[in-house]
């Protein structure tokens, strides 16, 4: 009998399939894992081709901007989906429709150097590294009174809509709040004026003592598969200090963040093959950082199956596998001290 | 610069950007267009092999259920996500959770008997078919009363999400109202009481009178791009007559839909050379189809590009192309009187 299960946060009912389910290790990616050579001249972020971005608007690094001999380099999107100028007023367009200016920040995160390591392969300094460099531009651009909201996120592979595949993630300051972190805001608020309590520390507090779905414990931290997740192997990180913005986030938590993301990134690495993926943090806007009734969190989603019509048409999913064994076979995977796969 | 626009509808904002902006024809997929033979053994939609699908709910036929003959014929899914048993009172799993059992009905369009052909292909009679037979499953089974919500859709391509090629829709009708369902209907019922009107009814005329986003015009429906499209060639198909509810459309809306829906596939299919597609009819829950604030439409999704991290984070979209491009590369694509393209 399939189960119908309600997001607590999103509020979206999720289809458990159980009958169509397939066991974790069904799913692990038929072809090989891809090597890639530490360098290719043609790309863009490898080390040696600083000039082949715009300039670097940060980086970690001792030596000039724009030259070789950084670990973290973050530039400005080349193909920018919003640009730091233009007008915010909202225009009625054509006397009807909503518009304005795609005023913003599109910044890209260069993870490493190398060309053939990944979150998965790459040590645990270098993962610290890159969440150091996340924070320090939420920091300096939630500082552009024009911001409402900044989205950082990361596509893993061809399926996850990424073009170069040189280790990567992005940073959107967008000039509104978009509607699905409103959604969701306003289910937080409901629940705290209703119970006193804050929602997602509620469910962090629910899974640990479920248990069954939880996939890692690390320090401040809990990676736990959901109750109703869109897609086999979704993962949430939360920390139990639970917070509105990763913006505010202390230098011990970056690194107890890093650690057990890494840890989970490692885990599908292995467990599925390295599977195409997304990551996003979900924090809530600006204007709303210092809340109570939000906690910022890490949605990790692996694309192995296809949202179609029904996904798009309804916004429910279809989840052919079980957290509860998604989980279980995560937790299976050993990690070695120094997490990295190579 | 780039422009960001806002769905009346989601309310999502959508990223127009200009800069990146790809011209329609430079669209159009790479490979061949793939040609089947029109009859496959091994297929369980082909004619002849209906033993291999569970036993068919409904067919145009004049000859014994289950037996070859038939025109179009609906089975349920082999593979259903919900079943039409179990009990529906909300549960709180774990003492939190929400959940209930998966109830509902999971149903197969098989849109013709033939291997080969596919709505751009096959003749106008034909389309009308499958829209009657959806209209015939949705009255159906709107009268069980543990449906709240039908979804007919259908996934064309591998990228669309499906994993068998014989053209068949799907529908399936869920027994709560998916969050997204109850956003836009919320979105109508306040516009509602703010104007008197429809908004949906409001979009469809400013977009007649600004006439550059209209595909294509028949009888009482309209296709058009919407002003602020997710992706590249989203298409809308709506009636100047609205109405909440698919279900309540007459016999002669059915051929007109079939009509214009066909012309708009036919249209991507030589514009764009046979793109993956979704398509979903967006209509009202089951017991709000006699209200007057909202009104039924196709939506119409290309799989052109990859819906990645800051979709899936932020509900917002990066779009690179204009629909007023789209719709007027739409236009120019002859369709022929038979609107067949064999």
């Amino acid at each position: 009998m399939p189960e119908l299960r309600q997001d607590p946060l999103s509020r979206e009912w999720i289809v458990i399939a159980k009958e169509r389910a397939k066991r974790p290790h069904e799913m692990k990616k038929k072809r090989e894992i891809e090597h890639r050579p530490p360098h290719d001249g043609a790309c863009p972020f490898c080390e040696g081709n600083e000039g082949m971005t715009p300039p670097e608007k940060f980086a970690f690094r001792q030596n000039l901007p724009n030259t070789p001999g950084w670990l973290v380099r973050v530039v400005p999107n080349k193909f920018a989906a919003l640009v730091p100028r233009g007008d915010l007023t909202r225009r009625h367009q054509e006397g009807f429709f909503r518009s304005t200016d795609g005023v913003g920040h599109h910044e890209v995160i260069i993870e490493t150097p190398r060309h053939d390591l990944d979150f998965a392969t790459m040590d645990d300094d270098q993962v610290e590294r890159v969440i150091f460099a996340y924070r320090q531009r939420y920091r300096e651009l939630r500082q552009d009174p024009r911001v409402e909201d900044i989205i950082i996120f990361c596509n893993h592979g061809l399926a996850a809509g990424t073009s170069l595949i040189h280790g990567h993630s992005q940073l959107i300051a967008t000039p509104v709040v978009p509607n699905l972190i409103r959604e969701r805001l306003e289910s937080s608020i409901n629940y705290y004026d209703d119970t006193g309590r804050r929602l997602l520390s509620d469910i962090l507090d629910k899974e640990l003592e479920v248990g069954s779905r939880i996939a890692d414990q690390y320090a401040d931290f809990v990676a736990f598969h959901p109750f109703a997740p869109r897609q086999p192997f979704e993962t949430w990180i939360m920390s139990h200090k639970a917070q509105s913005s990763f913006g505010n986030i202390s230098d011990d938590e970056c690194r107890q963040f890093a650690h057990i993301m890494k840890r989970a990134l490692y885990r599908l690495y292995i467990g599925l093959n390295d599977p195409d993926f997304n990551f996003v943090i979900h924090t809530a806007p600006v204007r709303d950082e210092n809340q109570q009734y939000y906690a910022w969190h890490l949605q990790i989603l692996p694309r192995i199956s296809t949202p179609a019509g029904f996904e798009i048409g309804s916004g429910m999913s279809i989840n052919t596998s079980l957290p509860e064994e998604t989980a279980e076979f995560m937790r299976s995977i050993e990690v070695p001290e120094t997490a990295a796969a190579t």
